[in-house]
C-alpha cells in the first residue's frame, strides 16, 4: 500500500450549479470465486469508458469491502494481494470520467451505504434528468447529502422504500426517478442490474462458467472470457443470485419504445464490441461507406483522424476506391499538458498526440475522415498540421451528422451556444477550420448504417437528439431551471 | 497538488462491530481574514490530541471548501498557496486519532453534507453513547448511512430538525443525543459550537482581534495569539456571528451537574493549556507533590517517564527533597514500528522510544514517575530497561489513582478485561512489571490536585469513571448491547 | 516538486555479469531560450525509443542543472516551472528503456561529472563492444566506477585526455570506443554530438530559427517545428556554438563503410520519422508489399497486429489485392501486469493488450501481419485469440527475415539459444504458433524495401547482423569472455 | 516498494562555491546474521545526527546491495522485507543532515564504487580541510566527479593506492587527507573504520555476541544490545574480520595529541551517550553548575530552552538553589514551515515549535538556560515569548562560551560576519535579544565541566575553535581561498 498520506480536497459546489457530467463503464459478477480478479479485467476492457478513477466493491457473505482510486484501473488492481483485499464471491465495479472541477474521490464509485435492509453498493452510468427536483425533495424531508453525484439520490430513494427486499426497494426508487441510466448493486441478497426504460444507456448480461456477468459492453465479457447472453432490456431490473439464478424482477415490458444511443455507435463503444446484435466496426465502417456516397470528393488519399476516426476512414475508401493511408500519426505517450515554447508556432499543441506523415501528405489531395466534430478547435488544429506537412487539399469528413444540440443523460458536450455546428453553418465551419470542403453524414445515412433502416419520426429508433433536438425523456431539472429563468425575465419585463 | 493517486480503501465494518474511538481536536473561526491559515495553526497546536488525520472546511460567503487529509497537520496545510486553496473568513478544522481498523480517509473529519437548510460541515470530539440506537431508528426510517462515524449520526438529526435556523436544527439534534461531545459546525449562517451537558469534553472561546475564536485547548488560542474568553458551558450552544457577535443560543443551563472530564488533566491536555481556571502543568505537579506526600520510597533519584511524567516528577521531587534527574531519554524520531532482529534481548521495543542514561541510574534507588498506568506492558519494558542500566532498586509511582473502568467517551482503552488495575492487586501488578514497590495516587488526592476539594460522592466534580466506575450519562448502545446478550444465556438458560 | 521521500535502491551487480542493455533516445539544442521546455518537447517525440526514465541536463552560461526521473517525460518536464528549474540556452536530454533487473534512477541519463576542462554532461545511445575491456583497464589505474553503465567509461576515457578541448577530449576518448553509439555532451564550450563510425546508431542535425538541434530522429525535429538539415554522418564529432555555427571536429571520412542498423527500419523508428532519406512508413509498406509478393496465401482478410505491423499490412493489401481490416483491437489502457483469475483460460494475458473483432474474423482465412517475429510467445497467444473469434484459417506473415543473430548494438534481445528463429525451423515454428502457415520475407526483400537495391555481400548496406550474422563491429566484450570459457573447458578436458 | 517514480533534480555547484557542511552519523557492524536490521536500529539511536537522509550498504559474500533514502530511518528501513531487501552478515550505515541547498539523493550516503581491488562503500562523518586541494589534483589526472562530497575525494585517492588489501588502499588514502572525519567502510575482505588523527570526530567500537559494532556514539551500541569496548583511537584505522577478529591496521600513535570536539559534549551528542569516559548528561549538568557559579542572577525561577538546555538547566538549579520549571513547552509535531498570517505577530514562528506556560512564568524573574548561542535570532523570539507570558525579567544564561569562530570540521556554522558573538559585545547582545542580562559560560569553565582540568594553552585538550580560534589542523582549502583573494587585493592595489 501506498505510504503517502492521500488526500481528498473539494470545493463544494454550489447546489444550484449544474452537476458533474460524467461518462462512465460498470461491471458486475456474482457467485464465483476471484469475484474481484474477474472485475478488475472487466473494468479494464471497460476503461475507454473513463479514466479519471475506478472503484470495486465485493461481498464475502459476511462483511462488504470496497476500495476506489483516483486513475486508471491498472494502476490499481493489479496486484497479487487483490483477493486478500477484497475478498468475496460477487462484486461491482466501476470506471469514471468527471469532466468539470478535477476529480475527487468521494465521487468515484462505487458508492456504499448502510440503508434499512442491509448495506448496498451501487455503481451508475447515465444521468438522472429530474435528480434535481429529487434532490430537493429529499433535503426537504430530513435527507443529507455528501457527494453531488445523482446516484446517491437514487441510494435516498432506496433507503425510503419500505419493500422488504433490497431488489424491491431498487425497484420502487426508479419509478420515481426520469433520465438515462445502467445501474449495478451489491447487496448481500445478490447483485442487481438494471437499466432505463428506453434502454438509453447499454447494459448486457454474460456467463461465465455459469456465473452472470453484468457490463457496459460485451468487450468486458471478451476479456474474461464470458459468454455473452443477451441485452438487459430496457426498463428491466434483475437480481442476480450467488446460485447463478437471474430473476427478473421487473420486465421490460415498458410502456415507452426503446431508443437506444446513437453515441455508442458513433464513439463511446469499443469498436469489437457488439451493441444491439451488431458489430461497432462493423457499424462504424458502414458510416464512412454511406458518407462516401453521399460527398466523395475528387482526392488522392484518404486518411483517419486516428485512432476514433479509422473504421469509417476504411469504409470511405472501399467505397470510394481512393487509397487509404496513415497520414497522422498517434503519439501513445500523451500525458499531461506541457508548456508551450513561446517561440514555436500554434500546432505544437496538436502535434504533442498527433503528428503528421509526410511522406504520404506531400502534394496530396487529402480526405480527412473524423468521427464527429463537436467544438471544431481539434480539427482546425490537425487540417493545418496536414497543411504544414504539405497536402495540395484537404477535405474533411464528419462520420456522424452535425451535433446541433447539448446531451442531458451523461455525455459531456458544451451548451448549445458553444456546440460548433449549432451556431455556424457548414460553410462557416469550413472556413473556420480552414479545410476546402467539409460534409457531414446525415441523419438518414446514419440510420441506414445502424440498421439499414430509416428514421421514423414518429418514434425513432434510437437516441439522437444531439442530431435532430428529439430528446427520448422529460428534461425535468432542466425545464424547471428555465422555467425559473423565464420567470425572472417576465419579472423583469413587469417591472 | 499531489500527483500520486489518492485512494480510499475500506472494509466496511460489520454494524455490529464496535465503532472505532477516537480522540480529537476542534477548531474553529469566524469573521477574519486568513480563517484558514489560522485554522491551520490552530490544529497544529491541537496535534497532541490526533496525528491520524486532520481536515480544515472553509466558507467564503458563498460556497463551502473542504479538505481532508491523512497525517499531521504540518505535511498538509502549510503551504502557501493555502488562502487559495481553502477561501473564506469562516472555517472549522479537526485533528482525529483512530484506534482500530487503521485509518481511512473517509472517517477523516470535518464531515460535509447538504442539508434542509444549507451546507453544513461538521467536527466532532467525544463520543455518543446512544449512536447505534439513534442509527438503527434512522436507518429504519429511510437514512443512509456512508461511514460509521457517530457524526454522521448528529448530521441526519440535524437534516430532521424542522427549525428554521441551522443553529436551531443542531439544537433539537442535540436533545437527542447521548454522550460526551465538543462540536463545531460551519453554516453560512455563522459558526456553531457546542458542549455536551456536562461538560466531560472541553471546548473554549476566544477572540482575535474581536473575531470569536472555538477550541479544544486554550494552547490553540495562544498559537495564534488570540486571548482567552471564557469556557463554552456545559450544555451550551453558541452562534458565532461573522461581525463577531456570539450568541449562546442555548443557556448551558443544564438540569446535570456538570463534569469535566479528569483525564484531561491526567493526560489529555498540553500542559501550558489553561484547563478550568487551572494551569495544566500545575495541575499535574500538584499530583506529584500529593503522590511523594502518600507514598515516598527511601531512594535516591526522581526519574520521569518522558514526556508526560515530567510535571508529576518535578512535583514528586519538590515534595520529597529527593533530586530529579533525566534518568530516562525520549527518542524524538520515532517513525513506525521495526521489525526486531531476533537475537537481541526483550527491551528492544521500548529502546526506539527511550533510553536509559546510565549514569544516573547505576547503583541508584530510583522512583520512576509516570502519568498513569493503563496496560502495564510499557511500565515493565521500561523497568527493565532502567534494571538494565544498573538501578539498586526501582519504584513505580503512578501520578493518577488505578484505572477500572473502561471509557466510553471518546478515551480509546481497553476491555474492562484488559485493564491491568481492573484484574490485577497492587502486589500482583508490582511482581508483574517487576518493580520493587508500586504505588499510585488516590482518588482523593487527585481531587486535590485538581481543586483542593475532595470528592463530593453525591455529585461527583468530574468525569473519573475510569478510577470510580461513577460514569456521568447513560450507556443506553453498551446497556442494550449487555441485555442482548442477557436475554440470548436467558435462552441458553432455559432451554 | 514531490514530497514523497525519493529513493534509489540498488542491488549492486556483480562485474562479472552482463551489463544492461537498452535502447534509448537522444536530444540536444543550444543557443536558443527555452532550451529545456524544447527538450523537453523533442524527448516527448523520441518517447517511443524508451519510456523507463528521463532527463534533463541544461547549461545557462556560469551553471549546469540537471533533473533525472523515472517514468514518461510526460509526467516530469511539463510544468510551468520548468525554465525555472532548468534554466539556459544549451540543454541535452535523454529517454532511456532498461531491459533486466529494474529501473533504478542512477542508471537514468544524463550523465553528469566535473572532469578536467570543466563540467561534462552525456547522454547516449547504443552499446560499446568493449566496454568491459575498457573499465577494467580503467579500474586497474585508478578509476573509481558508481554505475554499471558504458557511460561511465566514455566518461572516464574523456577525464583522461590531455586534449585542450572538451570536444577534442570527446574525440580522443571515442577512438578507443568500439561498438555502436549516438552520443549527445553538453559542456561550457556547446553542446557536442557523435556517431560511431558506422552510423549503425542514427543521430540527426536540425535548425530552429538558426538553432542547432540534434536528435535520434526526424520527428523530434518536427515536434518543435525545426527544419531537417542533414545527418551526422558515421563518425562523424560535431560541436554545436551558442551562435549557431556547427563545428565538424572530426569528419565522417570513416575507413569503414556506413552500416546504418536495420531495425530502425524494422520496428524502433517511428513511422513518421525519415531515416536515410527515407519516409519510415515508406519502407515499411514496401516490405509488406514485397512480403505479399514472396508469400501471398489463399485468404479473405488481412488484419495487422497493431500497431507495429499496420503499415506492412497495408501495404500487403494493396500488393495482393485482399481487404484490410482491424481484426485486433489494441488497447490503449494497459498499465502494470494483472493478476490472472486461476479459472479463466490461458490467452487472457495477451487479452489485456489485444481484443479480437470477431466481426471481422468469424469463418475468414486470415492474414496476420506483423512486423516481425522474435521469441514466438506472443504471436502463438494472438494466433489462438484470433482462433477463438471464429477465424477459419490463420496464416502468420512477418515483414522482416527470421531473427537468427543476437544484437550486441544496443537492442534488448534474447540469448541465441532463446532465439526463436535460431532454434526451430519455420515448419516447427508454425506448429508451435498453431497458424495455418508461416513465412517471412526474406533479406533480399527487406534490401529492396530499403533502397531497391539488392545486398552486396562483400559490403553490405545495412547492419543487419541480427538476420545474417554479419556484425559490422569487433565484438570485443564478447570474444574475451569466449576466450575465458574455452580456456576453462580445455583445462577442464586436460584435466 | 513505491510507485512514485523518484526523481533526483540538480542544481549542479560552481566547484568554486563552498561545499555543502554536514553533520552526520555512522555505524557499521560484521560478522553477524540480520546486519541490515542491526543497522537500521543504530542508525535510528543516531538520527539525532541527521534527519534529511539516509542510506545502508550490506554484503551477503558475493554481492553489495544499496539502499538510500532521503528522510527518517523508521520510514525507510523498517519494513519486514528488509532482509530480503538487504541481505548480508556485514552492514555500514549513515544518516546525514545537510545544510544548504536542498537535500539530494545523490549526496546521501553510503556512497558505493567499483575500484580496483573491488567495490567498496563509505560513509563519512566530518570535513576535510583540502578537499578542494585534493580534488583538483585528481581531476588534473583524469578523475571524474559526479558529487560535490568529500567522500568521492576520500574515494578516488582509495582507487589510486597500488597497496594490496582494500584496508591498506584506505590507509593510503588517508594520508593525503587532512581535516575531521570518522569513516566507516564495507568491502568483500571486511567492515572498515577509521578516525582523523586527532579524534575530532567520534567513533567508538562495541560487541554484540562476538561481532564487532562501529559507531558514532554509544547509544547506538545501547540500542542494539551491544556492548561498549573503547573508542577507536585517534589516527587509528581498523579491520573487522567476519569472524569477529578486529585488526588494528594503523595504530593510533599519532605525531599530534588527541582534540576531540568540544561541541560534541556541548551539544551533538545524545545525553545518554558516553564520550571519552563520561557521561554527555553529566557534564551538561556541571556546565550548568559552573553556569550558576559564574553568573547566578537574583531571580524566582530557572526555565531550560527544551531539549538541548534541560541538563545545564537542572544543573543550574541545583547550584543556584533556585527551582526549576518547564516554562517552555515543546511541540513535538513540527513539520515544515507553516505560512505565517499576516495580522498576527511576530513571534508566531517560535510558537511552533515552542510555547510559553504562563503559569510558571507570570510576574517571576526568570532564567532562561540553553546549551549555546549561535545567531540570536532564536533567542530572541524565545525572550519575547517568554515577557509576553508575563514574566518581570528574563536573564539568558549560555551553558558554553561565546561562539567567536567558524567551525572547518563538519558542524553547520555562519560565517564569521553572521556570528552573533564574533560582531557583538555582551551588551550589544543582551540588547538586541531583549534580555535584562546575559552570561555565557567562560571556557575554563566548559574545560573544568569537561574534565576536571584546566585549559592547557599549549597543547589545549579539545578542539575548541570556534570558543577560541585555536584550530587543531591546517585548513589547506580556506588559506589558499585566501591567498587567492589577497592576491586579487595586491593586484588592485598595485594597479
Amino acid at each position: 500500500m501506498s505510504d503517502q498520506p492521500p488526500s481528498d480536497p473539494v470545493c463544494w459546489f454550489d447546489p444550484h450549479e449544474d452537476r458533474l457530467r460524467e461518462e462512465c463503464g460498470v461491471f458486475a459478477i456474482s457467485g464465483t470465486p476471484e469475484a474481484a480478479v474477474l472485475t478488475a479485467l472487466g473494468l479494464h476492457a471497460l476503461q475507454h469508458r473513463g479514466q479519471e478513477g475506478c472503484g470495486i466493491a465485493t461481498y464475502d457473505g459476511a462483511r462488504f469491502h470496497h476500495e476506489r482510486h483516483l486513475g486508471l484501473v491498472g494502476d490499481s488492481f493489479t496486484q497479487a494481494d487483490l483477493p486478500q483485499r477484497l475478498p468475496g464471491t460477487s462484486a461491482i465495479g466501476h470506471v469514471r470520467y468527471a469532466t468539470q472541477g478535477g476529480t475527487i474521490l468521494r465521487n468515484v464509485q462505487p458508492l456504499f451505504a448502510d440503508v434499512a435492509g442491509g448495506g448496498i453498493a451501487i455503481g451508475h452510468n447515465g444521468n438522472i434528468t429530474n435528480a434535481r427536483m429529487l434532490r430537493e425533495m429529499l433535503v426537504e424531508t430530513g435527507a443529507i447529502f455528501q457527494s453531488t453525484s445523482d446516484t446517491e439520490v437514487v441510494l435516498q430513494l432506496i433507503a425510503r422504500s419500505r419493500a422488504p427486499r433490497l431488489v424491491d426497494r431498487v425497484r420502487d426508487a426508479l419509478r420515481d426517478v426520469e433520465g438515462a441510466y445502467a445501474l449495478v448493486c451489491l447487496t448481500h441478497q445478490g447483485v442487481i442490474g438494471a437499466r432505463d426504460e428506453q434502454g438509453i444507456r447499454p447494459l448486457v448480461l454474460g456467463r461465465l462458467s455459469g456465473a452472470p456477468v453484468l457490463a457496459s459492453e460485451t468487450c468486458a465479457l471478451d476479456m474474461i472470457g464470458a459468454a455473452f447472453e443477451r441485452e438487459i432490456e430496457p426498463g428491466e431490473i434483475v437480481l442476480c443470485h450467488d446460485d447463478g439464478r437471474v430473476e427478473s424482477v421487473r420486465r421490460g415490458t415498458s410502456y415507452r419504445p426503446a431508443r437506444p444511443c446513437a453515441f455508442e455507435f458513433v464513439y463511446f463503444a469499443r469498436p469489437d464490441s457488439i451493441v444491439q446484435g451488431r458489430s461497432v466496426y462493423s457499424v462504424r465502417k458502414r458510416m464512412g461507406i454511406r458518407l462516401a456516397q453521399e460527398s466523395r470528393p475528387e482526392a488522392d488519399v484518404i486518411v483517419p483522424v486516428p485512432d476514433s476516426g479509422v473504421p469509417a476512414a476504411l469504409g470511405f475508401s472501399e467505397a470510394s476506391g481512393l487509397p487509404y493511408e496513415l497520414g497522422i500519426i498517434r503519439n501513445h505517450y500523451v500525458g499531461r499538458t506541457f508548456i508551450e515554447p513561446t517561440q514555436v508556432g500554434r500546432t505544437i499543441g496538436v502535434r504533442r498526440k498527433h503528428s503528421a506523415n509526410r511522406g504520404v501528405l506531400e502534394g496530396k489531395r487529402v480526405v480527412l475522415v473524423d468521427d464527429s466534430i463537436v467544438r471544431g478547435t481539434t480539427s482546425r488544429k490537425i487540417v493545418q498540421m496536414v497543411r504544414d506537412a504539405g497536402a495540395a487539399e484537404v477535405h474533411l469528413r464528419s462520420a456522424s451528422p452535425p451535433i446541433l444540440w447539448p446531451d442531458f443523460y451523461g455525455i459531456d458536450m458544451p451548451d448549445r451556444e458553444q456546440l460548433f455546428a449549432a451556431t455556424h453553418s457548414i460553410e462557416e465551419m469550413a472556413a473556420a477550420i480552414g479545410c476546402d470542403s467539409l460534409q457531414f453524414l446525415s441523419v438518414d445515412g446514419m440510420y441506414w448504417a445502424f440498421s439499414g433502416a430509416v428514421r421514423d419520426d414518429q418514434a425513432p429508433q434510437y437516441s439522437d437528439h444531439c442530431f435532430t433536438g428529439d430528446y427520448p425523456t422529460r428534461l425535468v431539472d432542466r425545464d424547471r431551471a428555465q422555467a425559473d429563468k423565464d420567470m425572472q425575465l417576465s419579472f423583469l419585463v413587469d417591472a
